[in-house]
């Protein structure tokens, strides 16, 4: 049976709601309390199947020169096997798995050591990332910007219809869920100051996005052409690009964002594999003008992936939810993205991550960051439990999490998560 | 003796042009066609000195704990023991050199072993690059681009008087000198044209830089002053930003250089030490207006070193040296960069690389860029043996080179080469 049938259960209960059946099997890294070595896992329902503990039992044979790849602290040394082994693994997880399988079912021992409990367990960041990269791919929020600080008439920039503008990030601060994010403090200039002044960002925001890991790379000089490209994609993570966006403003012309980006950029730890996503694909945004041949796409570029952040102050019981959206509405799409950043003859390796860019919907409560919500502050926005918010304080907890739904069933991303704590004094 | 003693002489001979005498002992990574593993050595005359062998033949021993660091591929491992290692290998080294010192000089078989003929030696990348980073801090550069492309009369952003503006690299295509470089295609779009085209890049140029190389990390949120920033730099290194002016140009607004740059960078193989480079510091321009707090610096912030480009066509003997310029007319210090670079909490890495920016100097023929030396193509530069150019033609070859002039001795970067080959068809 293919992995993907939705007729598919697995003996370990998972709840309709959950994110983690047994048609999505996200692979991460995770350690516990009783074992503190960092290996891989596949998340089901509210358990995490310890592939290292397969490994060791002979029940799961990844690399076929036979050495081991799920003992270790990031998944790079998988990915790099290649996209027949994760089918492959992805296929003999699932079988183990089933409720009619008794291998593992019927193995009580094996079972204490193999499906640990995600809520005792700690994740650690799933891929050891050696250059990341962000695009800039919805429309609606490249059109927010432009109209909020250049003209609303133009707000789109000339290039930003035929090519997905993207830059270079900070890999060193790409940080697991969870991990708590400083402050930034950094030079700012109010536009009616003579000079600028140091302290911490007063308009701290987060980007909703998500990012995508690349699993097979390209060597120098030689691009990865579009429609191969999602061959070199192993899966997608959700991804909190946390932005000091008064640092940004003083310092982002004219080579782009640097330390207004630089201090924290979260994933969410299980990595959704583009093969769990099949069945959820769908055609993007049509694109006008036609783009330039390299970065003709036939398939369907896009998933449907619903979106949502949720912001909960210090001491408040409740979170508010203050955007849903879609990664369909994407203008570009993943394919469009690694063919152009290779275009050139950049190469990419194991565990590159590219990120979407902050992801708006056409609906204003559907735009990804704090700037587009609140319009720069101009309109905060309520919050459960009293109080609002134009941009994030000291304390606040912000929440991304995405899933694609099925009939009965969620090929979910899980979260990520991250609370803000005080600039340094 | 102190290492740096002008006095010092080696038993092994040195040119006195030779960039490499005893009082530099620069570290690189290489291999041989008898030993083809890359393992690390210190450059002394036209030799390599071997120190796996020389840690095999238990004469050097930087790791306390016992540790292999230099039968490596990377100097990151040696890197990563901090500068008191760094420094008591660079003693150690320089007394097994000196020219009455009998250990190695009296022992032929070591010496068969140990002591590489650099001309038959293959270089390799000499670090890991976790996150590159490249700076823009030369007042001369920013002033002729700016005058280039925006205003003549306002050719200096506002920010750029206020802090050092840099963007993040790509690390994946830092090369080492020699390998070559692709033309790359991408989307270029010509001022009268309606719509973009895609084609190899037109105005391929260089940039001639520094970078160092940080050899001790922050932890996130843990930014380092810009007075010990110094302690966190293991050396420098020559560099070549290869950049494609015509694909920039579209591509960058509003978030900076992309696929213009993500081709290929390349450095030089040996990494000078900034001990070794202490006699010759010297007290960067004068900074008007007096930079915010964390980013005022009292010690000398400068190199005096000097610095050439020279531009080779496919088929002529001769080079043409097309700039003469010298490190020392950088605004920006490298202890300002890293403290900017790490103020709003973002950490660094052993191994990551930091570029200088375009170093042009205030004369025209101490221009960085073929951009400025050429003025964006108006003014041609006449070559050496016929011809002229106005950016890189195919076959061209493009060397750097620097040193510091001592009293009778050289400390130098050797040099930093590339020759450009046909973009894919």
């Amino acid at each position: 049976m293919h992995p993907n049938d939705p007729i598919l259960r697995s003996f370990v209960e998972v709840a309709p709601d959950s994110h983690f059946p047994i048609q999505n099997l996200p692979f991460g890294v995770f350690s516990t309390d009783a074992d503190r070595a960092p290996r891989v896992g596949v998340a089901i329902g509210d358990r995490i199947l310890d592939l290292a503990a397969l490994e060791e039992a002979g029940l799961l044979a990844a690399d076929p020169s036979g050495g081991r790849v799920f003992a270790r602290r990031s998944l790079n040394p998988f990915i790099a096997l290649g996209r027949d082994a994760w089918r492959q693994v992805r296929v003999r997880v699932s079988e183990l798995l089933r409720h009619d399988s008794p291998i593992l079912r019927d193995d009580p021992a094996l079972r204490a050591r193999a499906l640990v409990p995600m809520a005792g367990a700690r994740a650690h960041l799933p891929v050891e990332v050696g250059d990341y990269t962000d695009f800039y791919s919805s429309r609606e929020h490249a059109t927010n910007v432009g109209s909020m600080f250049r003209d609303p008439k133009n707000a789109l920039l000339p290039n930003w219809l035929h090519l997905p503008v993207g830059y270079n990030g900070r890999a060193s601060s790409v940080v697991v869920s969870g991990t708590p994010v400083r402050r930034p403090n950094g030079q700012t200039k109010e536009p009616t100051a003579d000079q600028p002044s140091f302290g911490p960002s007063r308009k701290l925001d987060i980007e909703l996005e998500t990012a995508f890991i690349v699993g097979r790379g390209n060597a120098l000089g030689e691009p990865i052409p579009v429609d191969e490209a999602e061959g070199h994609i192993f899966g997608m993570v959700l991804m909190n690009d946390w932005s000091a966006r008064d640092i940004q403003q003083w310092e982002y012309v004219p080579l782009g964002p640097f330390n207004a980006k630089s201090f924290a950029t979260s994933i969410s730890p299980w990595v959704v594999t583009l093969d769990a996503l099949e069945p959820f694909r769908v055609p993007g945004p049509p694109q006008d003008p036609e783009p330039l041949p390299y970065l003709r796409q036939v398939d369907k570029a896009s998933v449907d992936l619903h979106l949502e952040v949720a912001l909960r102050p210090d001491g408040n019981a409740d979170a508010t939810t203050v955007c849903r959206t879609n990664f369909r509405h994407l203008y570009w799409s993943m394919a469009q993205q690694l063919a152009h950043h290779t275009i050139s003859g950049c190469n990419t390796r194991v565990g590159d991550l590219m990120g979407s860019g902050t992801i708006s919907g056409p609906e204003p409560d559907s735009f990804g960051s704090l700037l587009e919500l609140t319009w720069n502050g101009r309109n905060p926005l309520a919050l459960a439990g009293g109080g609002e918010r134009s941009f994030l304080e000291d304390g606040d907890e912000v929440t991304i999490t995405g899933w694609c739904q099925g009939d009965g069933y969620r090929i979910g991303f899980g979260e990520v998560t991250g609370r803000v704590t005080p600039a340094l004094g």
